[in-house]
């Protein structure tokens, strides 16, 4: 079994979700939510809070692995700054519980949860909720960060079926 | 008395400053050094042992105020997000053990502490030796930092004189 936490950083927003992958590989949503970091808060105050609520997930839910989207940069440096502010203290926190940290691009995700690398976030939303029998509402910031621990998992089972396709391969060449 | 950590981060080489000022406003060298992350370590081990680092620093030497070099980002969204990283972890410190953050830009802590806002890393670690009374060696990592620190400490001690000479003049007013 393994408890995958899926993150969307963000300084006024950061979404997270929680899935479990069993022995069947069919994803187990466990928990969503979104930390959200008030105006008046000093930037600091902020990264504290984002640092304290994931330091608490990772721990109440025992995560194995994080996945973090690929930081898509654009042209802008002081957005990058920013977002690497943040991102910051979810590596430290993946860092400090000695857990591996996956990341796929934002196209890949979708491509790989809804089949378009283009979807939109409503449409990913409807599809991870579809996917995980998730019957409340959630955030999009939420099903932004379920949609990369189900990218993940599912990268993972490919990734299996693979490995074993090739060592049943190498098995039969044996024989031969 | 006021501690003031000056910090230069890097996620090769972190330097580090510890100065203090007492009333009569001369600053005192406490400690300084260099935070170095192995090649080896993940990026996420990397955050974790600066986390580490400064955490001790700040406990140990009770420290009151911290300082950042502004970020001079260039055009490279890539180092910014690489440096937005390492400063979050910086900025989250300061977050949790509720300490103000101070930033200055390079060329405003080089003119402050050596007179010429474009002296060279050698020029300024000159100065901060001699300004500090430091007889050992030191990196340039570190006294990049100690800068920080010294250029905080002065200017607060213009603040205090600008806001003694106003209030002087403000009492001058009245008796007029």
């Amino acid at each position: 079994m393994t408890t995958i936490l899926g993150i969307d950083p963000g300084s006024q927003v950061a979404g997270y979700g929680i899935i479990q992958v069993h022995s069947n590989n069919i994803p187990v949503h466990k928990t969503h939510g979104c930390i959200r970091l008030a105006k008046s808060m000093t930037f600091s105050e902020k990264l504290a809070q984002i640092y304290k609520e994931l330091s608490h997930l990772i721990r109440d839910y025992q995560v194995n692995e994080i996945v973090i989207e690929k930081a898509f940069l654009g042209k802008n440096v002081d957005s990058a700054l920013k977002l690497g502010q943040v991102r910051g203290v979810c590596l430290l926190v993946a860092g400090q519980n000695n857990l591996p940290v996956y990341e796929y691009a934002p196209a890949s995700i979708k491509k790989k949860v809804t089949g378009a690398g283009n979807a939109d976030k409503e449409h990913v939303r409807l599809v991870v909720l579809r996917q995980l029998g998730i019957q409340s509402e959630a955030a999009l910031d939420a099903t932004d960060a379920l949609a990369m621990a189900l990218c993940h998992s599912l990268e993972k089972i490919i990734q299996l079926k693979t490995n074993t396709l090739s060592s049943l391969a190498k098995n039969a060449d044996f024989r031969n």
